[in-house]
Formats: C-alpha cells, sequence, structure tokens
C-alpha cells in the first residue's frame, strides 16, 4: 500500500493529503514529528534527502519528494478528479496560483526558517511574527488579484472545479490563522477558503482530524 | 509575437529563456531593471500582481507568472524538445529536482527577501551572506544525492536527456558562484552544470549574454 510520510501542521502534507483524500486513494500514515527532529533521521533522510515533509512512497515503494511533484503524480496516476483543466492555458492559470503559495509564501515560513531566524539571526519573536506576516500579505494581495480575474464568481480559485490552486490555498490559509494575521483585506480568497472547508475531501485532510494532532 | 518580460540576473527569468532557445522559439524581451523597482511599475504590476520577474506573455497577449507554470505551458504547446521525460515516475523527479530550487532555495535568496533581512531585520552582508549559504548548501546537498541517484553517468540531472531540473540547476549555480558559494561539496552538480554550459540554448540564456547585462 502506498505511504504518506506527514505531520498534522506541515502545510505541504495537508495539500497532499487533500488530494489522496479527494482521489479516493487508501495509504497508510506515517507520522514524522517534525519539532523533534525525526525528518533529520537517517532512515527518513535516506527516503527524502531534504528532510523535510512529506514523502510519499506509491504502490511499487517508489519514494516522491516535494508536494508539488507529488499532487502532479497523482493527478497523472489517478486523473479522476482532474486537479488542472485539460487545456494548456489554464493549466498555466492554476500552477501560476499554486505557485504563489508553494514558491514564494510557504518556503519563507516554514519550520527550519523560522528557526534560522531565532537561532544564527537572534530575531526575538515579535520580528519573526513580523517577517510571516510580510510574506503571507505580499502572496495573498498578490493570490486575491488572481483569484479574482480567475475565480469562478460561486466556485473556487480557478473557475468553478478544485484545483491544485486550491489545494494549496487552504493550507496557507490555516497557517495564516494559526499566525493570526490579518485576512480582511483578500474577501475572495476567505470566501473561496470558506467553500472549501465544506467539502469532505478539505475537512478530512485538516490538521485538526489527524491522528498526530496534538 | 510573444513576449518574455526579464532582467539579466533573475535567475526565474534565466530558466525560461533557456527554454525559450532550446525550443527555438522567437519572443520579445521587455527588459524589467529590478534594481531600480521597474517591477513594482504599476503597468507592471497588471500583468504580474507579484511584481516577479519573468512574465511570459503568449502570441495571444496572455499574461503568464511564475516560472515553471511557465516552462510547463512552453512545454505542453511546443513539445520537441520535451522538458520531461514520458511516464508518470520521472515526470516526479524531474520535478522533485526543479522544486528543490524553486521551492527550497531560490524564495530564499532571491532580491526582495535579502533586502528585507538588511532592512527591516537589520542584519548586516556577512550575516545575509550566511543566510545565503546556508540555504544553498541545504539545498545543493539534497539535489546533489538527487542527482546521484537520478542522474545520467555522462548526462544531466535526470538520465541523458536535458530536463527542467537542468533549467533550474544551471541558474542557481550561476548565483551560487556570484555569492562565492563553495560548490566543492557537490561534484556531480558541478559537472552535470559543465555540460549544460557547452549547449548553445545555455549560452544563448546566460546572464552575461544578456542585452541588459550590466
Amino acid at each position: 500500500m502506498a505511504k504518506l510520510y506527514t505531520y498534522f501542521r506541515s502545510s505541504a502534507s495537508y495539500r497532499v493529503r487533500i488530494a489522496l483524500a479527494l482521489k479516493g486513494l487508501d495509504y497508510e500514515s506515517v507520522f514524522v514529528h517534525l519539532p523533534s527532529g525525526q525528518q533529520q533521521a537517517a532512515d527518513y533522510l535516506a527516503t527524502n534527502p531534504q528532510g523535510l515533509t512529506p514523502s510519499f512512497e506509491t504502490d511499487d515503494g517508489e519514494a516522491l519528494t516535494q508536494s508539488l511533484a507529488i499532487l502532479e503524480y497523482l493527478d497523472e496516476t489517478h486523473p479522476e478528479p482532474p486537479l488542472l483543466p485539460a487545456d494548456p492555458l489554464g493549466r498555466a492559470r492554476v500552477r501560476a496560483m499554486a505557485q504563489v503559495v508553494a514558491c514564494e509564501m510557504h518556503p519563507l515560513n516554514n519550520l527550519r526558517v523560522l528557526k534560522y531566524l531565532k537561532g544564527p539571526l537572534g530575531q526575538d519573536q515579535a520580528a519573526v511574527d513580523g517577517w510571516y506576516g510580510h510574506w503571507v500579505a505580499a502572496g495573498f494581495a498578490a493570490l486575491e488579484a488572481m483569484v479574482t480575474k480567475f475565480g469562478g464568481a460561486d466556485g473556487y480559485c480557478y473557475g468553478d472545479a478544485v484545483s491544485l490552486a486550491d489545494l494549496c490555498l487552504a493550507p496557507q490559509m490555516w497557517n495564516a490563522r494559526r499566525f493570526e494575521c490579518d485576512l480582511a483585506p483578500y474577501p475572495r480568497l476567505v470566501e473561496i477558503d470558506g467553500r472549501l472547508q465544506t467539502l469532505a475531501a478539505f475537512a478530512a485532510a485538516a490538521p485538526e482530524n489527524q491522528p498526530d494532532f496534538t
């Protein structure tokens, strides 16, 4: 059976959990406790040389890393429901929105980066919170403009079907709330996220519904 | 004609320049001078709400953002030579390597982040250089392990064909050299990069060969 190496609060793991639930795929969860450093254990590094979550092990025992690459793999091997539109232009729009989160927001605000700010750079919690909020605001402002242009009126980030962009949005919104970022400037994102939260796959994947939630 | 909004030193622009050259596509370059803040001009923000380079405007006038999304679009609309293997597992491997650079290394070390470290966080040049080197080392160590596993003996990041992973590697190596990072721990990456530099498309896309190079 396929295995997902996951941590409840890891937003990249959260993205993959949503996809697995949407596509109705069975898998075994292997919990990697990031705060205690389990991702740096030698056996985990052999699977994922970056020491990050998630990793996904296919039914054939192939270990995959990087959440967006895993999501595209799941979409190519289990096409229903699709995570990307059929046309190249639509796919480019959806991928760009997903990458605003995955390439510009999340990398700046994940655990190892916040630790570096506090440790080697000697920043206090207020400065770290300011950093976090700064990159959330920069990313969400751009994403709000994009979903206003491309989103469905009563739908999701791109038109009326859930896509890769929504799988990235929901975990990033969860993170932003955890850090008490002001979401008032992003009414469309809040609205879309609210709609996503009503879907069973998003609820199943939510951090608070994971067995390793603490 | 298609347009690329580019800056010679922007490594995300550099990736797209390589793809356009590999696929032999004609386009017009529009130079966006990042150090003087041209990416924050209102007309540019209308095209690219993140105020980042590159943007790519298709022949039909559709503006695309995010370099990896643009690269996949170019590959879907102009399949030869392919930037991804044909099989889902190979595609997942290549995308994961590309994302080590595009989602973990480059976002931490681009211009706006280094400016934030110096400005709001008041870090000196030595601390900024330390930060830069830290994330380059973390990313390249993982990438070295990945290309050792998946790269071709006399080939590239994944097997013997140039892929999306190589299009991300070469600009990141250029950046690392600019910041005088020690590349001795990554002999396979250095070797692959050396091979890439002999290809006409990589030479045509190199920062020093751009009209806006200064």
